[in-house]
């Protein structure tokens, strides 16, 4: 491939590489930025429009002014997949994501030679590196583990702004990993409910009905509200619901979600077998449905991506 | 001046401007990073040691290990000191900023051509532009507010390993401002009781003894420490202990201490006068104290600095 | 008015400026005391009934006897407002309140010729000093903000019990000012859910459906059901659940209730618009078909009120 | 007696049947009142400056301001002792209460023809019926019965801040008596702890050193100080700390405090005998110590008064 | 009865008074036991299937292996009421007790001579005993009144779980007892909310509609399932909410599930009649539904028991 | 050894394999059953008395009256003692366990041929399994793990009642073990204070002063009061605190003390060294101390009875 992937960086395009933020900006001195991932399906982007109006929701009462309306935001986004098309293959979907911080703090404003402006990114990734390591899993399923961390309440810092002030899910993934290697980590709220994985939601199955955590302490995934849509149009009863360990011990499925990889099955919790141990019907189905909606056969692109990996690793 | 002050950035040194940090880095991506703020007196650090071995407390218990030992750090952070050295002139003293990172995620290797690695960067920066602005603050006072935005619970994500997941520490500062403009924020925790302020600790002074919230849902820092054994030595007791609003509108003095400008008074509180509403004799005395300690009257310092900033920055 | 309005006072008619409470009751030493306001619309109580058990149920708790029959209290409502029909012109609405208490304490018997009895109270007022108020924000809408004042929790005193315990509103109120003149206090609970304000209760509209918080930490207000009531029959779907900050800043519309004005708009919301700042379409279509039930377009008598204020007053 | 006891009212003299508060008061529609009980030892104010100081503390976070300093306020005290010197005969002693409340509000200001204003009373009450009660008490001790009430926590509504929106108290002393007939009331923190009862501080003395709930989620007593001042005289350790039930079940003893009574033996807690079930020596020590100080054997005094009473009930 | 009961115990048969477990168990020395209470009707097991499902499920999450399927325990139970049929006459119905540990610590292992294994017994028990005393409260009703104890959070031993470690069942039967002889105890959560009763759980009756607190710190008890069941049946609607006090008080009916009882009215709450005091329609139909579904008139069956009782009480 | 061990049993001796608890024991039904555990040391046991005062302040606050008056029951253990000391080799200390619960439910009555009595019952056991395993302990010390499991809060079943409804312990065991096989649980509160092990309670060494968390949700071990007695008289200062994972993080030494190995090092923290990493110090010099105190050196008892092991698991 000749040409490089860029990055949108205040309006304008740079290398990857060069995709970096000051050590002055607010984002590294407070974490203090707003973020979304979006991807494609088909080079098309699954209700980006849903991401970006997330975003300026969390920059709304992050008080941050980005400087672009949403619509900016959105026409950056197309220009920029636009820029950066002949990197991707026809075959090879997209991971876009989204930075907005504060900018640099006042008092550094001499390091800036454009002077204080907030700092937009708007980045694209192909999601082989992200959905080939889910190849197997959409088949074997992943084993969840609740960890001590706790989710950070929403009286604190409202999860449901999706920031980076997130520091507490790199804790939780190394609690997970400690328990068993490539065990997935999952919280719970001071409460002892369930919340979400470190970047994924949580549902479950029982008696052919859905349970997912109510909207509270977790971030609003766009997978999830696609999986309740989708329960919706199948006819399958989808409750939001305050969900314990307990449920999940008692459940005959489990999956989690997320952007990239959308579904996956959880087939065991806690080093007990979810239900029979099996990838279940309910997430199949769910899995299926969303497949045609987005015209393609999600797992069978992961298993594409996990055979091309290697190739792939090459040509980048 | 002719040189320009540089950054160590894992290793090397790089200009101020080019110390900046991958979208791809887990300190962006979690606000994953610890850190810590030394400054010198005299050109001369103070508690070095002390603010490395509090870095690598935090680093232990995050799992990041950084690649240098706090001896290697301590070497770094005297080598560069050296090196920018005609940065300063003699009177100008200098902020030491250390941020440590676990690095860029597995995911987005092949971004970087020196593979995955932490990140560590040293900065200096001259004290001018954050002492200038506390000139007039230690003989007038600021406004503490309370604001609605508590502290994250110790038990969640604990403030006594200095990291960069404080998003709300911003928006403490936005609520703060919003109550009066220049009021300076300070936080409480679940239970009511005065944690901190966003970058600062919190002293109160009644009957001649001092009282400062227990070491539990705070940074424990550096400063405060300066002052708990300052007043060992001057003989005022003081006590670690649950403070509450309350017992701020009983007392006679209130101050908060920062690496930076160590002491400034409180002289108003939620909008009444502290005590009668003036700088009073314990924090004075205190302040003093260190200024003989550390050899520099750094009210003095404060005022020479307002002098000269216009000057200063016409240099940079 | 050649008649004055009499205040019922344990059976017997008094003048407003005599209706007043021992400082040896127990309502003035413990707040012990619970209350109802109803309003009329074309001198016809509202849902009294409902005002008076909704008391009755508080005095249960309390174990307060105050000696009348629910009956009895009814009956002398009426006859009070017929005692002092002549005081409010046709077009003038009332204000209905309720008081009782336990009485005065024991100890302080010998001051009380009567002997200690409950204190009961019935007094009347004419809407127009509230209502003139109101008259702009049905159309303008008002500003709510979150206080960092929190409700009570029902486990240490129900809201649900109307009671005078409630200083804590008068410092919220205090709050709300302080953040900006004339801004309407909304509190929360100790896990950040949105409760109610001081006096009023609180909803939403998000995608043409009402959310209201449930009503545990709250008063359950009779504006309020009738609210849930006609939303009903308007084929509105209206959802009592956790309502956190988070959900007001991503609603269409929003709006308080409370019995004297029924309904007010909230254009605002902790300083950012509710949608897009106007008075939105639910809540007039609710405003609406209350008016229609009452018999009284409650909007348009707001307006002349105020513009008989002036008149009023002079006559008062 | 010739003359009748007033009461000081918004600076005039009234009968104390005529000391009323209008039912438009912040202090009737709020519990909005901050107030304060002190009683004399030979006619002569007890600490008077500190219970005042204390009220103008709670009066400050209150934001109430009602007219007079400090200083009128005392003046006031004792102008209102010397003006109703003949109701008390020399060996009676006084309770003396203070209230102060924001005033009406401003919406029913038509009522009031002075106008606006903030509502302040002071009154006197001869001892006798309050110490009568207690006259046995010192010597058999009482019954403290833990209830289910728990206090309002500080954070919500501080109780440091004598205030009159304490309703809860009353519940709190029903339940107290349906455990046991003339049982004390003691209420617990949301942690557990012991914070205080309905009027009263709690201390327990174990191996000759005395414990009491720190000063977090009680009213810090004017006599709970005394207590505290006495033992430091007498060499008795006291330790402000967090107390259990499980540490009055292991006590030697126990007592409670308050204004009138200064300090009553519990020698019955939850239905079990503290320490051997009778009065023990140290609250005996330091009511001895505290009678010398204050010049009166306060034991004696209300056994007076229980003889006494029967015959004042008829000269009063 | 020529013959007596037996109790399996781990396989083998033993008389009642032989059915004792080692003070060196788990189930001992850490109350680390699951457990179930089945009752036959007509000697048939009530949803038997459903109690073992519930054990097991315990069983996973204490991660205790008792060495059979729960097909075996259920062949088990039916052997051992083969067993044991001839002492029970036709018309007595049985309750059955499955005990399951997870056997004596290893460190105590010399003491068995059969080694470590798991604890497992079943016993079986005339209802008479049982059913006797609650023959007059299906027509009178009982009292429940709210305890100062707690329940346990979930977080903390999930009471669906149904284990052993549960002492703090009988300080609440305490409690109960001393508000008022033969009151039954109903327990809250940290919150307030009402869970359940010391063995059942609680439903009240508002307008025709059940309500009964959500299945989160309780145990969902399979009579509580069979009340929804039948609900469902009998076209009641039927709320599994957040239950408080005051929901109580307004209520119209209330009462009690378990396994032996069915369903008890509760016609006294905390002192006050529940509704007009009296037993309700509503558990009536219920009562008679499941009367009906079970083919036992179950209150006949009390009152017949009870007249059985002392004639029952000599021949065993 | 020709005789076997007898156990007291409600007055009788019986063989440890008769030592069993019936099945309708409130014991079993309710985990309801306070115990002691108290080592010898020369066959004289280690504060005995002060072991069984703390065992009948639990059966106070449970109301468990066990027929024995506390002198009873120290006569009754010297009485075991004195009848099995042909049981335990001069060489070989004791473990002396006690008992008590509510004894049978009343409903179970006529299975028990006495009737309805307390259970009581007093067991010895040579400590040779206990302190064998701990042998290496005391020179490489353990690895102790924070477990999710958190402590029951003392507001609900208070932890200082030694009490036998703590299966929360086996399940802290059990995640103890999975994140390291042989690491010992360490629990925390729902502050994220550290509170106790299982069984064993926890002390941390900084700058040469002992640190162990306030006796609030913890046994009072007496152990634990040894440790504190014996740093009083070594001029150690020792601080009762809350202490958070971050302190032990930071300490120089930590260690457990249990009544039967005394006090056991803890090198590792969390998967960290403890300090170097090393058996530290001031834990040498306690145990040092404690072995001069008892007269036998414990570490050396231990390496004895883990070499005498084998050949006495012969010989019993």
């Amino acid at each position: 491939m000749a040409q490089t992937r860029k990055v949108y960086f205040n309006g304008r395009y740079v290398e990857e590489s060069e995709a970096r933020v000051s050590i002055f900006d607010s984002a590294l001195m407070y974490g203090d930025m707003c973020f979304e991932m979006t991807r494609t399906y088909k080079h098309k982007p699954f209700r980006l429009r849903h991401h970006l109006e997330r975003l300026y929701a969390g920059l709304k009462i992050a008080e941050i002014d980005c400087g672009l309306t949403v619509d900016d935001m959105e026409k950056a986004t197309y220009d920029l997949l636009e820029h950066n098309k002949e990197c991707f293959p026809e075959d090879m979907d997209i991971q876009i994501m989204h930075n907005v911080s504060r900018g640099p703090l006042p008092i550094y404003e001499s390091v800036f030679e454009h002077g204080l402006e907030p700092t937009v990114t708007i980045n694209t990734w192909p999601l082989i590196t992200h959905m080939a390591g889910s190849a197997d899993k959409y088949e074997q399923g992943i084993h969840s583990v609740i960890v001590a961390q706790q989710s950070v309440p929403a009286r604190i810092l409202d999860p449901k702004i999706k920031n980076r002030s997130r520091m507490f899910y790199q804790i939780a993934n190394l609690q997970a990993e400690r328990l068993e290697p490539g065990a997935s980590a999952l919280l719970t709220d001071e409460n002892g409910f369930i919340t979400e994985g470190t970047g994924n939601n949580f549902f479950i199955v029982k008696n052919g009905e859905l349970y997912t955590p109510e909207g509270r302490n977790i971030l609003r995934g766009v997978s999830r509200g696609a999986v309740i849509d989708l329960a919706k149009e199948l006819g399958i009863p989808c409750h939001e619901t305050n969900l314990e360990t307990y449920d999940v011990n008692a459940a005959d499925e489990a999956f989690i979600t997320s952007t990239t990889v959308f579904a996956v099955p959880v087939t065991r919790f806690n080093f007990n077998p979810v239900g029979d141990g099996k990838v279940g019907p309910v997430v199949k189905s769910i899995t299926d449905a969303f497949s045609e909606q987005v015209g393609i056969d999600i797992v069978a692109q992961a298993k594409q991506y996990k055979n091309d990996l290697e190739s792939f690793n090459k040509a980048n």
